[in-house]
């Protein structure tokens, strides 16, 4: 398994920022992340230093190249789950490979997917999860379904299978967006793929069952969350990240209260800027920097 | 006297940034500074954005016209006093005009100019001040000496008049670099320059004397240090902001203890960087907009 000093989730400002930073210093940092939401058609005008109004596209390919300049290696590697490694460090596995990282910086910006039912939030902790190695366990030899659509979720559902045969998953009227890998893989599983839309939840004593658009009903008693792309919010329920809704909670230098977890950009809330990113992923670097050659050098 | 709704003080990235998020809110911003240091002859690898390195000219110039396109004004006045103004609000004087203010930016960097005197800290506190209008009215009818070679310190000395008639200014063995203004000020008050450089201070109870170089002394009960451009340094003390060494204290949200004054860059210490600055001036624009509007709309 590739050992890597230094990993950073998360491939737009703030990440990159904390590459050109990482990799200046010497550290061998790998970056795993696809295009950013601001690579989209964003027009920049309030990013310090451009006097006529930048595309997103070209500025993140700015930034690409600059990380790369500097020894950064960048990867579309998609993150599918993040955990504390057994001898310590951190083991990272994505849609193609296994790494372990002796840091780590979480910078994937904040989740804008929502799954839409309207009484989600009246089940969390009562059903709803939205973390499997957090609370697979209590779920042990139940019904249990995980929403989304993409390998993260196909990710989930099979990790489920550590506690429980009876797994579905539900891609939230979504397009299905697994590779055809882990689609075998859930047949395989006996793990069934609806593109239904859940609309809302029921059970007096926790989760019992769910209702879909077409008034039809399911009985499950888990349902775990995890749509889209795997998120730096999705990172910090498997390492026990501190939160504060949907964001992380770092320090002045971007620690998280995880040893050698620092999370930079949208993902820590407040003003949510590309300049703000930018500084907070320096900040990043720095102590992650610091992490490195401490334990690691 | 021009009422200015925001008033920046500092030109380098940190008071750039902050003038492009608060002109294109809408706010009538000026920024008072000359050429930053970064500048110089600066080349910036690590400043998120230029897969090339690039001058500090370039990106400063680059940022000033941003600014300017969305209508910040520019003006390279020197500041050399901010007081809190009777009305509320605060007081700003230059070399050539005079202004009120709603809302503050310090962002002016470190101060980087040192006396060089070498037991200059035993007599902080007891004779050696940083601050004409806090301490001006300690040295009622003594003889004081203000350490400064510019209109910065020639400002100060003026000031000190309100309190003490025996007034001197002392260069520190740097070329005397005030307007022919204010030399011919200082000359109808009866305040000597000398361009020597004081090595030792000296006295039991308190500064009695200073030493200089070529063996000489001179009896002054007051040292006001006012070396170099006025410093963010300089203005908290005018203002009362918290410090901490030379730093100034702000928030997460570059907010001061000082309502309506917001600090930014490496006047605020931390990770001394480009990157950093420029995130600290959005989010003081940002604070510093919610003040204006609420206040001075």
């Amino acid at each position: 398994m590739t050992q890597l000093p230094l990993a950073i989730i998360g491939a737009g400002p703030a990440g990159l920022s904390a590459a050109i930073y990482a990799a200046r210093a010497g550290i061998r940092t790998q970056v795993f992340g696809s295009t950013p939401k601001v690579a989209g058609d964003y027009e920049i005008d309030n990013y310090f230093g451009f006097s006529q109004t930048i595309s997103g596209k070209t500025l993140i390919e700015e930034g690409r190249r600059q990380a790369e300049r500097f020894g950064a290696r960048l990867t579309d590697e998609k993150v599918i789950g993040l955990h504390h490694a057994d001898a310590g460090g951190f083991h990272i596995k994505t849609d193609m490979d296994e790494y372990e990282a002796c840091g780590i910086i979480l910078a994937t910006g904040v989740a804008r997917v929502r799954p839409g039912i309207d009484n989600l939030a009246d089940y969390e902790g009562k059903g709803v999860s939205y973390c499997v190695s957090c609370d697979g366990f209590f779920y042990r030899g139940r019904t249990v379904t995980v929403l989304g659509e993409g390998i993260y979720a196909a990710n989930q559902a099979l990790e489920l299978l550590a506690y429980t045969p009876n797994v579905s998953v539900c891609t939230q009227g979504r397009e299905n967006t697994m590779t055809e890998e882990f689609r075998q893989r859930l047949d395989a599983a006996n793990i069934p793929v609806t593109t239904r839309r859940i609309t809302t939840l029921s059970g007096n004593n926790g989760l019992a069952s769910v209702a879909f658009e077409d008034g039809t009903t399911m009985d499950t008693e888990g349902l775990f969350i995890a749509m889209g792309e795997a998120s730096s919010l999705d990172f910090a329920y498997t390492l026990g990240v501190e939160r504060k809704g949907v964001f992380l909670v770092a320090d002045t230098e971007q620690k998280t209260n995880i040893d050698g977890v620092f999370a930079a950009g949208d993902c820590t809330g407040g003003f949510l800027q590309i300049s703000v990113a930018v500084g907070e992923g320096a900040k990043a670097a720095k102590a992650a920097i610091a992490h490195v050659k401490k334990l690691c050098a």
